[in-house]
């Protein structure tokens, strides 16, 4: 088949229809990791996947550990008198307009992994549960040991507003939707609007994500969470209780505190003053019991093999995740119809008699929302065996929660996105989805199952989406609300993003798995570090740090990259020339030391995190030690790309 | 005080008013084992003690593994058709009569300590469960490997069940109520009478009880099963998926059985015949997701101290379990209601100036649901300090649930028991409580709480209750429907049952605490141990076992009996001369030769079980062995009661 018609079979084939359909019965039940529904959805996937002409689609299963709710429990008590008290309902409302709103999974709202326990004792407030939120809470005298403490979601993943509690010996964090940042401070709420509603809860992993991803346990398979992580169990999960809870449940606690008016920066969007607390004259219970037990999930793999051989052969893979914590409409089931489309193009070429060159693995994953649980597990069990020689991973997780596109990549796999942007045909706008996109590339942090692959193997990721344009999430995320009815109202009414995000997907698959030369671009890499590098130079703390070598070495590498020949050994695994096998300081698992999850954002990235981290903490001579680590782990990196070598004697990859 | 005066003290103060307010507020919540409404309840408990002059009550927590429902689904799907399916709702339906009805537990019925997993095949129909009735089926060739077998509660505990599907292979076991025994053929269905409805369903803990009572794991104290029990965790709970189901939702499954009719015997009340299946052209999927983990669970203890020094001291301890699977009114807070109304009445003896001789513990237990786990756990923590000379265990459950009293003992407090009625007066009839008693006294099996004090250490024990005259359990055991409004309609409108019940604890713990003498007959157990002797002689496939070793061993124990001096020390320790420090065959937990739960009934007893089990097996040699073991132990215990000595002569409690 020629190059032109396989492609055009790719953007022919993905249907609107169809996406919906296989949206409308992912969304049809709840299908939390490990429950009945994620097995039931994982056999779906399975059996459309073979029925498209993938013949090896299979479950892979695997053992975690997950976190179910029993039972959670909030209570404001007078403590003048016991008679004068309130419980919020911790139930999110019965929408008449949303069939599906009546899930038993409204009233069992929950943040997985924060433990089993009781606190009580006063409340505060910390806006976003950030260490120098903390900090300017202890600046103005307000303690938070031993207390309660009230955090708004935004700024960073949730658990590590637990961990940061935790260093401050609170006693229980209760984590609220605030309206400014996600509700009527964004537009209408549901199901007027897109937006998150008063009774809407966001749920959760508490895991600490920043400083390992995947199973915090990983008991049933022999290894422990110490020789996979570096960290204990219980450094990666919270030793408190802690509740998510909505705007209208957490009214009434913010309006019993007392203490300081809060400063303008954690001042919200509810109607009242927000103060620093503690909240004297009333006393908060808190009461959390989750279970913590290692349970199968399932994974679902399908190979379409490569026409190479195995030694010169350069995998690419594609994932999504399939676990919700509800119904999983926008997250992450608009990724899995997209996924089903993918195969369904794919499977058409196979059977129309084409095989790529590269074999492409689709992926499924499970316990995504726990902590990454099933693209880590199944990543580290193949970095020595399929995942060896991987070339590139494609990841989409909330495929379509709006209409403006949204990419995350690995700089040396930019320009493909660009190039696969220009030629897709986005049929909400009938133009090349390039048009209506302004072709700024994100750094990859984590909060999704790219973490892995990019940050624990070193393979060049790339993480694609639709999303809304004035928010990083969008208004149902993690609530009962993320249904069906939800997507088909307010997301992607005709369905045209979801094959818009299939086409493009399909078109990089194509390309990255049949091209003679992988669309991989050093040069671009080499931009990327010196634009690292600057910003090193421009942190506010950088003082005296001297970036001199590492800038010597940026410069090494880039004169070697532009004139590097075309050999796809290298470039397949080029990103694993940034790996260093010690890790990142704190949290050994990250290998890569070009980019990571902040230490203290979870989501979004730092780029040379282990040196940005050292500056901000004020350890100048770890920053200084490092940058001279890097500077010459980027000059062997050059001394590679300057004369490149059979891949075995490339650096191999972190094992764990 | 003179003892007339102390007990009219215990006759009067108990209040019908005050039991249905204590019974009020502990069926105002669910409160399962583990949850927080347990824990609630056992503050409450605690802080209601100290208020009635208990002051040292408190709350004494262990760990446990316990087991709560995630989720679980049936659905039977025709061979010839797969869109011919049908799903039982698995929901007891809300009942407008009954304002707790709409619980949340509703529809999360379960048994503790299943087995999470999916089982898919055809069903057959195993009548009661008991090995005897698989032993039928596969006589008339039905065979029951990798099925899913439907059984009917009844006749035997419900783990046993599971137990003996398991050793013929079965893959899922599904457990209803049939009608007949537990639903309109006991008379009127809820709301309209006492009796179980349609929708209802029996939870509980699929524990192997006659194995070993108590903590299947024990993992969180460093003893583990088989240190324990003999037997690991995995011989002590299921396999095998298993779920319990109402009549309603079984009917569907009972009618798609085909194969032979089943024998009269198998027959239950629903309107069909009930076959033995196969459910040929028709195959079932049932599905379970139970969590097991270890948690805390809550037992309240309050002593009140005896005067007579430690080394003299034989405490008697009170007990009653305070964990529920719903609301628990009837199982077990009506019991909760009289052990709250009895530490009322000891406590005014307290506060009037009253000390009794010997200590009066108060135990509110947790975790009897799951297994026993709160009184078990306590006991065996206690065995060489509070409990070494204790004297006796009174133990209530259910403590009414209907109007016919029933008392099971040891036989040597079972004369205590008859004293007492003769002087309590029941104020639902006005007459004593011994007028309307045919003085029957039941043997001690399982079940509750008495079991480690009776059967592992070796301590007296009676169990107290009213309940149904036509009835071994009641109408809405472990159902959502035994809320406060069942007591009140259908068991005990007037409370004078509770009443009755508080009164005469109350009278037999002045008496054991504070006569000169304790009230244990030694003529009493050896006339009963004539009785044991000749029940075994008469059992079926006695044959050649030859009794007279045990014959004479009797009648020398009961020749030195009649003469035995009064001597507490004896009196006190008696019972556990009957402890063998080997315990039972197949089940060394049980340390008690005389009696214990049948190992294939769970809830009754079988008299000397080691013998009965040998016989029933078919295992001459072994019974035979067991009778010269057996009688050994009784003429030693002959020789000591004949000659009474210092207690620390006596034989030394089993240790755990």
């Amino acid at each position: 088949m020629k190059r032109s018609s396989i492609e055009e079979s790719v953007m022919s084939v993905p249907s609107a229809d169809l996406a919906r359909k296989w949206l409308r019965h992912y969304a049809s039940t709840e299908h939390m990791a490990g429950t009945r529904g994620d097995l039931e959805m994982a056999e779906f996937t399975r059996d459309k996947m073979q029925e498209f002409g993938l013949e090896r689609a299979k479950i892979v299963p695997m053992d975690a550990l997950l976190s179910y709710p029993i039972e959670r429990h909030i209570e404001v008590v007078s403590t003048d008198d016991a008679s004068q008290r309130w419980s919020p309902a911790l139930e999110e409302a019965i929408l008449e307009e949303d069939p599906t709103s009546g899930s038993r999974f409204r009233n069992l709202t929950f943040l997985a992994y924060a433990a089993t326990g009781q606190a009580r004792g006063e409340m505060v407030y910390a806006n976003y549960g950030r260490p120098e939120d903390f900090e300017e809470l202890e600046k103005r005298g307000i303690h938070v040991a031993g207390k309660i403490v009230l955090v708004r979601y935004g700024q960073c993943f949730r658990g590590l507003k637990i961990m940061n509690a935790q260093a401050f010996n609170a006693s229980a964090v209760l984590i609220f939707s605030d309206p400014e940042d996600d509700g009527f401070g964004k537009g209408k709420v549901y199901p007027d609007g897109p937006w998150r509603p008063a009774s809407s809860v966001q749920r959760g992993s508490a895991q600490f994500n920043s400083l390992c991803a995947g199973d915090p346990a990983r008991a049933a398979s022999g290894f422990d969470s110490k020789s996979r992580c570096g960290l204990e169990r219980d450094e990666l999960i919270p030793s408190i209780p802690a509740i998510p809870i909505s705007y209208e449940d957490v009214t009434p606690l913010l309006e019993r505190l007392g203490g300081p008016e809060a400063p303008h920066g954690f001042q919200g969007g509810l109607n009242l003053t927000y103060r620093l607390g503690p909240s004297s004259g009333w006393e908060a219970t808190v009461e959390v019991n989750n279970t913590r037990e290692v349970k199968p999930i399932w994974n679902v793999i399908a190979e379409i093999p490569g026409s190479l051989e195995a030694d010169e052969d350069q995998p690419i893979v594609i994932g999504n995740h399939r676990d919700a914590w509800v119904f999983g409409a926008a997250d992450p089931n608009s990724g899995s119809a997209v996924l089903l489309e993918v195969a369904r193009a794919l499977g058409k070429l196979v059977r129309d008699g084409w095989q790529p060159k590269r074999t492409i693995v689709l992926a499924s994953w499970s316990g995504e929302e726990f902590g990454l649980l099933g693209s880590t597990g199944w990543g580290e069990a193949n970095a020595g065996g399929l995942l060896k020689r991987a070339a590139l991973y494609i990841n989409t997780d909330v495929g379509v929660s709006g209409d403006t596109f949204y990419a995350s990549a690995s700089p040396s796999v930019g320009r493909a996105i660009l190039h696969a942007a220009a030629v897709v045909v986005n049929p909400a706008t009938g133009r090349p989805l390039l048009n209506d996109w302004d072709a700024s590339l994100g750094t990859l942090g984590s909060g999704s199952d790219y973490t892995v692959f990019l940050d624990h193997l070193g393979i060049a990721s790339m993480d694609l989406r639709f999303g809304a344009s004035n928010s990083f999430t969008y208004g149902v995320y993690h609530s009962t609300y993320d249904s069906y009815t939800w997507i088909e109202k307010e997301a992607d009414p005709t369905f045209a993003h979801h094959v818009a995000l299939t086409r493009l997907i399909g078109v990089l698959a194509v390309r990255f798995s049949s091209s003679a030369v992988l669309p991989i671009s050093l040069a671009d890499h080499g931009a990327a570090l010196s634009r690292y590098v600057d910003h090193l130079g421009e942190l506010p703390k950088a003082g005296s740090l001297d970036l001199s070598v590492l800038r010597d070495a940026v410069r090494a590498y880039r004169e070697s990259a532009v004139t590097a020949p075309l050999d796809n050994d290298l470039l397949g695994a080029h990103e694993r020339l940034f790996l260093a096998p010690e890790g990142l300081p704190q949290r050994p698992w990250f290998k890569h030391v070009l980019q990571a999850p902040g230490l203290y954002l979870g989501y979004d990235a730092k780029v040379f995190p282990g040196i940005d981290q050292a500056v901000s903490d004020g350890d100048g001579a770890l920053a200084q030690s490092l940058v001279a680590r890097y500077a010459d782990l980027l000059r062997s990196a050059a001394a590679r790309v300057g004369r490149p070598q059979a891949s075995s004697s490339l650096p191999p990859q972190a094992r764990t």
